[in-house]
């Protein structure tokens, strides 16, 4: 962005588009770190109005910072929509439906009565801090993690499935053994204590109590304590194999020292990570801001 | 089963074999398809049955529904019985057995009073879903895990063996330190919550009162939570060297490429696994069904 | 042992001492496997008398049955101290002592009032099974495990160190903030409470209810969710390494491959593990029975 | 320390920093061990303190030892302070402030009423144990374990980003599908719950009581439950590298075998891990103590 020769489509637009689409100019760093802390900010508020004490004593106080709140995120939910050039590819991405659905619901609870349990759905704005984060180095880290995770998806889509089934199995067991007084009163409320047992997490509120019962209950401990071994082992065994080809990656990289990716992305499709020294857009062919 | 030159042994019991017994003509696809898609209906029945409020509003909708499967099951048993040249390698073989007890049930609930409590047997037809899904890819994947886990099994009984002495020996201990009062009312009870804390379930029905219990008691938690580190060592280790000779397996499958398994069954003995241009069974020499 | 030419010390204690102490013989073979059931026997049968009903009902049966077992261990007791040229190895061995304080207590409780309490010592008769174990092959598998384990014990230490450390100071702060109602009477409670989260066992006898003690207790969940990673990693680390060591070893075992030990025990000096062919002892240099 | 030939420095000063901060003369090791000891005692006697039975009857013996310990304390504090030649470098460091709010209290407890909170402050002596051990060898594991930990710092840092965004909009989606009777009284509240049971801690003073609530909850922990294996790979892999970096560097070790630090602390600077045959502090220049 250091060059700045021809400006053709240098309007407010670009402008704004730059300021939030975009993370490598110093205006648009700040509104970065201005909108996560905003978010935060709401994430908060959200929280304290569902304490009752606290509602109840600072209602007022908690509304109105709310509805500012909702009304910066209105504007640059409109700001976003104005910036694009082609405002539906913004729309109906994943981040413009929660842009929306977490933007919403404080007016449609002025709209429509009962619609109240729609604040709620505010809390997805901490999704949106997964987009802000293109300026954090540790993208790399996460997509190294997404790439092995991804790599073992068959092997513990296995494991789970298997896992499910044994649950299942042995949840009508325990249903059939033990009574209703101990809380086992029908098979799915005997397969949810199962995967309670078997995952080691054992909630307590159901519990065994004849003498059967607790030592098929004592099998699915032990053998839930040892199958975790196995989805363990296999991202293990991923996570290593990345590293290796992490290490051989970081080599190739060496050679491609040159090639710099920025946070820009295209005012037309919105693609992203283009070379810093891009005119074009690698993906749509239209001019790039400058 | 490209090639249909000659069919000695075409009949309606070999096209039914062929459905049933294998997953390679559209039609065995689509029975396979809906045979899963019943059992899950099935399961879903015996569910909602045990869930008392549901079962008083919608008793003889779910009864209905599951004559509905059972009569599917029970035509499909026969089917199996009748299309297959040994009737008793599928009676007497582990899917065959399943298959019987879990469509008899219902039928003996009527005959017999009492047999209500062997309709939870029923839910053994999930154990099927195994044996269908020999036409989903991750087979491999599946075979793999289980590979690992048989090279580390006598390592994992040498482990449980240790945990179960520790947890008798532990137990009583603890039996003798706690009273009635705290849950240990008995040794096997004693057992039994060692091995709920050992595996750091930890319901809480059962729980130390005395200081020096309580000491115990920490011992054993840091213990537990000290030795699920060997399951998980075991097996990653294992799961480590499966993947490299799975990668050094890939580069030999590579020369015997054009090798094709598919899904037939041969008619006369059930071996499976037959290669895609073979005549014969290789196991009995019987002519397969093309 | 298949060479049978001279005999000079055979005599009765000679037998005895091969049937007790070895496993190569038909008759050691059988002697071991009496020995392993009729050990699990006592167990249950202690477990069973701890039972109130069961004892209750089937006092008698279960008494008479335990001086059965007793009178067993005792004879067998005295049979190892007679067969054995230096009676006091045995006696002041580990495995010596389990035998007298797993044999003695059933005498003591008819001379000593109050003695019932060491009724429950029979319980360690248990650890006589790994004794016993020599002739299962797994042996050398357990014993990779314990090198694992023991090449690891420092960086455990270390870890265990830690993890204390936090406890002791982490269990002050929640005493400090959480009052008497919700658990919290006292430090070594606050920091059992502690341990209790830390491992993720979570009993719910003792649970924060403050907002400042439940965020607390949030860190302390996380921080335990995420150090089990270590000692799990230290271990399938130094397995790895094991793992490796033992194909390098059995290569060198290949060529050791005439070389076979046995299970006899020198009847002077109680050593183990002789070469087949063996006259003398390793240890001791006296003639082993042949 | 073994050449004595010039003391140019050598007073009452120099003698008691060479006992206090370092740990190569009897007397200094003498020094470490019996502090370790009295840190212990008083850590034992701020539990005692704080068991109300105990506190009852017991009150003014440990009063009175308490009082014993912390001027013991008093004094080394001021040794320390007087024997450094740049005393600022040791009151602002992170053991000297620990050193002072571990000993303050009980003198502040008897100056200002409702300090008695304060109290609990002199837990934090446990802290300076981490000091001692210098003397002891396994500190070479414990750095290992720390590098391997801070190699994965970022990694584990997305991870545990990732689980906390995951556990406020779950907990939110539960607060919204149970009730306050079942205890999800506020959103705070629930997310305590998902975290609760994301990591298998699982206390069950707040469950789910809905079908839905168990639905989700059984979602969570086997979500939980499969992700703990990613920190477990993370470190595992990274203590891996460490295991093998650690293998290279003790043979770079072995080349600079006569090079021996000891644990001498330079009396100007506070600069540590000198070469034995150092006169001169590497870091400042001073001379050391010899």
């Amino acid at each position: 962005m250091k060059v700045k020769k021809t400006q053709p489509r240098a309007n407010w637009k670009n402008r704004l588009h730059e300021i939030i689409y975009e993370a490598d100019t110093p205006m648009g760093k700040w509104f970065d770190l201005a909108l996560i802390a905003l978010i935060l900010l709401s994430v908060v508020l959200i929280m304290l109005e569902s304490v009752k004490e606290i509602d109840a004593k600072y209602h007022d106080t908690l509304l109105t910072l709310e509805w500012v709140v909702t009304i910066f995120f209105s504007v640059e939910y409109i700001a976003r929509i104005v910036s694009i050039k082609k405002p539906s590819k913004y729309i109906f991405s994943f981040y413009g439906i929660i842009d929306f659905i977490s933007t919403i619901p404080l007016y449609l609870s002025y709209i429509f009565a009962g619609s109240q349990v729609l604040l709620a759905f505010r809390v997805f704005r901490m999704l949106r801090i997964f987009r802000i984060l293109k300026l954090v180095q540790f993208i790399g880290e996460a997509s190294q993690l997404k790439k092995a995770l991804r790599a073992s998806r068959t092997k513990i889509a296995v494991f789970i499935y298997v896992v499910l089934i044994l649950s299942v199995i042995m949840g009508t067991v325990m249903y059939l053994i033990e009574g209703d007084e101990a809380g086992f009163t029908s098979i799915p409320r005997s397969i949810y204590w199962t995967i309670v047992t078997l995952t080691t997490v054992g909630y307590g509120d159901i519990a065994p109590q004849t003498n059967l019962g607790q030592f098929i209950a004592t099998a699915i401990m032990i053998l839930g304590y040892g199958i975790i071994a196995v989805p363990t082992g296999i991202v293990t065994v991923e996570f290593s194999k990345q590293s290796k080809d992490g290490d051989e990656t970081a080599k190739v990289q060496d050679q491609y020292e040159d090639v710099h990716l920025n946070t820009q992305s295209c005012p037309y499709c919105s693609a992203e990570k283009h070379r810093d020294n891009a005119k074009h857009c690698y993906n749509c062919g239209n001019l790039l801001n400058e």
